[in-house]
């Protein structure tokens, strides 16, 4: 039988920075990270492996900030828990007693009840090295791939399948337009740009499209679409989203919810006060209406593990709800998105108004690296303060979204935009004059007097 | 005799924003801006005329934006005011009368009183043209450049002026290090960093030193230290600093400081009720302290300007003091400093925590374009506020620093840092695990608990 103070269960996006926040704020406890990994991917790069890093060990977390932090590590795969016994019991066998416990199961792919959906070569993404070597080997034997689902995933898998390969890429979307759902809006010029990216890249894009049946034996050898519709396909690649992993949670009687995930308070705190849960796994709310929310980020997962780490012994940080920070990008083309989209805060019934502007990245527009830029704010009429916003531009693009986070998160209104103080160059902003968040916040004060 | 119910006089970095600002405020009124140059240039971009843009005429403010609001231009020299009688004189006769009237007269350079210093082939950075039309065709044919101060103007001109010229560069500079007043440390990382790049560039660099008198008969041949050491120089420039343009205002007597500036209240109001002045020529006091502040920025500029024209009929907006947010680049390596330094901090009484975190700018760290990005923050023990911040990576550092400047304006304390909703993605951020802003604060919490 082992002990341990503190045990973390999973070692991904929520594990390592709970293990790490806890280390920071209770230096004297033993803290032991389970996981059934023998070494860990970084989710978020998992599409890269099929492109530009080329193998599932360039994409690994290091596990140096364990190491550092004096965080012993356990490769096993946790069976059960017993929360009234403060253990947990592991695939060896291994009994383990603790005092305070972080569950960071994470998530699994969605896989939709298609006929044919078992069929070889079809794929949803498991964050598992060995099954992406698998996966690697076959794209690279693939002439025509299918990918379901234009959100993220389908986004950066279809470009990053055809980097380098003599591949037909098809992308087969319900929706009317690629990232609809993340971006929020019927019409969207953040989708349009990275849509007109990918079918420059050589990509087809076939949108609203339902797959009816996977074809073929016993290997995909196409899909059938709704209207009859045939797409020929030797792979088959699915990324329509992800479910909570609450199975070790729920077996052990807390309390969960199959679409939500392991029911937490603004604590991180489960229905048994010395067990938390953080990332995918964990129950979510909105910082903008307190309703549970269904966003699950690799990003979302390291805030929840900063609160959890900290709360362990003492109380120490509130979850404020999850706001949504995100970004992509094909191609140096850099689209993003923070908290809600006007449609989506109008369809939360607040007054909206909203304000865009556009300016190179760079003074003047001839300094290298130049791409325009495009931002977004949405505000809520009724108190002035900024409630989303909306990105798309250069490189940079993707510290602007984090800008505009900041902004909401502190209930920035348009008028504590439209005078922030920035910081300019002409080699790496736009200019102050024309600088986009400040000259957004202004366009929407148009609206709102 | 003309009339506009709102005058600008001046058309750069304030002028500009004030004008436009005026427009989507005041919708109704006429506005007119008064310049003495036919064109105008940006000015942090004229450094970037002597190497990357190659000349004054791709360095221009686009007259677009004030002419798209509908603002009149009139190119003349404004040469005495009369607020008894709310009117302009010109220097072509024009008698102008305004309702409101805002100074935006700029900054020039400052000139130190060194023997020689008058001879030809020294320069001081004037904003004009035709000066600098002549600066580059002398620099063309400069075999041995002195330039006197690094600061951001001796950085910037001394790294331009080598690009695609056989030249030796010296900067002399008084300080121990590169961008010492700026980054307001005694030992700078970014400092260091900017130094060694120079270094590398082929840039020779004399710190420590102080020049005691220019050498030459009509034109100068080369500078004389005060230790006695002499620095051969065909041509000589001086990037020191400057000082406000206050003589149209005090020959009309509003309140005025030769070193401060044209006195203005909180809302950018001078001593004359109906006259506003924004930008280099316009007093300024500290976020901080509260006291004057001779933070003369471009990015500053726009801010003042922003609020001077809201102000204009309607008392909207309020000056909260300057922050002082900056960046400057040399071959992709980006520095950038928000509020006050550690050491400034500690000389103005604060009890200072700082918290330092350095990781890739990109996550797998072989994704494209990765750089190291550091940043640290500096805190106020007394109420866990961040004060400052300073940053050194890739050239998205250049957003990263306005992160940091969001969080200055809201005050937002190291546990709301450290609990940030970042957006992350691996094309064009550190991981969330690594989000540098987040870890620095983390770790500036372990000197506070």
């Amino acid at each position: 039988m082992k002990q341990a103070d503190i045990v973390v269960i999973g070692g991904s996006a929520a594990g390592v920075p709970a293990a790490i926040t806890a280390r920071r704020h209770y230096p004297d406890k033993s803290i032991l990270l389970v996981r059934k990994e023998e070494q860990v991917l970084i989710p978020c790069g998992i599409p890269y492996i099929f492109g530009t890093v080329g193998k599932p060990e360039n994409n690994l977390i290091p596990d140096g900030g364990l190491i550092n932090n004096k965080i012993d590590i356990l490769v096993d795969e946790v069976t059960s828990l017993d929360p009234a016994g403060k253990s947990i019991t592991t695939a060896s066998g291994e009994k383990i007693v603790y005092d305070k416990l972080i569950l960071a199961t994470g998530s699994e792919p969605l896989v939709p009840p298609i006929p044919g959906i078992n069929k070889g070569n079809v794929f949803a993404i498991q964050k598992d090295i060995e099954y992406l070597r698998h996966l690697l080997t076959s794209i690279d034997g693939t002439k025509d791939l299918v990918v379901l689902g234009c959100g993220f995933i389908g986004v950066e898998f279809a470009d990053e399948c055809k980097k380098n390969r003599d591949i037909n890429v098809t992308i087969v979307e319900m929706l009317n337009q690629c990232l609809q759902i993340a971006f929020g809006e019927s019409v969207c010029k953040c989708c349009q740009e990275i849509e007109d990216a990918l079918k420059k890249r050589g990509i087809n894009i076939v949108t609203e499209a339902k797959l009816e049946e996977v074809l073929g034996s016993d290997k995909v050898t196409g899909v059938k679409l709704s209207d009859g519709r045939v797409i020929k396909a030797d792979a088959l690649i699915v990324g329509i989203g992800v479910k909570p992993n609450i199975a070790l949670a729920t077996a052990s009687g807390l309390e969960a919810d199959p679409g939500f995930g392991i029911k937490v308070d603004s604590n991180q705190r489960t229905s048994d006060p010395d067990i938390f849960a953080v990332g995918d796994c964990a129950s979510k709310f909105s910082f903008f209406t307190g309703k549970p929310s269904k966003l699950w980020l690799a990003s979302i997962a390291t805030y929840e593990a900063r609160i959890a780490g900290a709360n362990l012994f003492n109380t120490r940080r509130k979850n404020q709800g999850v706001i949504g920070v995100f970004s992509t990008a094909i191609d140096g083309l850099t689209v993003g998105m923070a908290g809600m989209s006007a449609k989506g805060a109008k369809d939360c019934g607040f007054d909206v108004a909203v304000g865009e502007a556009e300016a190179p990245n760079r003074h003047p527009d001839g300094m290298p690296g130049m791409a325009k830029m495009w931002v977004r704010l949405n505000f809520n009429k009724s108190n002035g303060e900024v409630v989303g916003g909306a990105i798309c531009g250069g490189t940079s693009a993707g510290e602007v979204i984090n800008i505009i986070s900041a902004c909401i998160q502190k209930k920035m209104t348009a008028d504590d935009i439209a005078t922030f103080q920035i910081g300019t160059h002409p080699a790496v902003t736009a200019s102050p004059i024309a600088y986009q968040l400040v000259n957004a916040a202004e366009m929407a004060l148009k609206e709102m007097r």
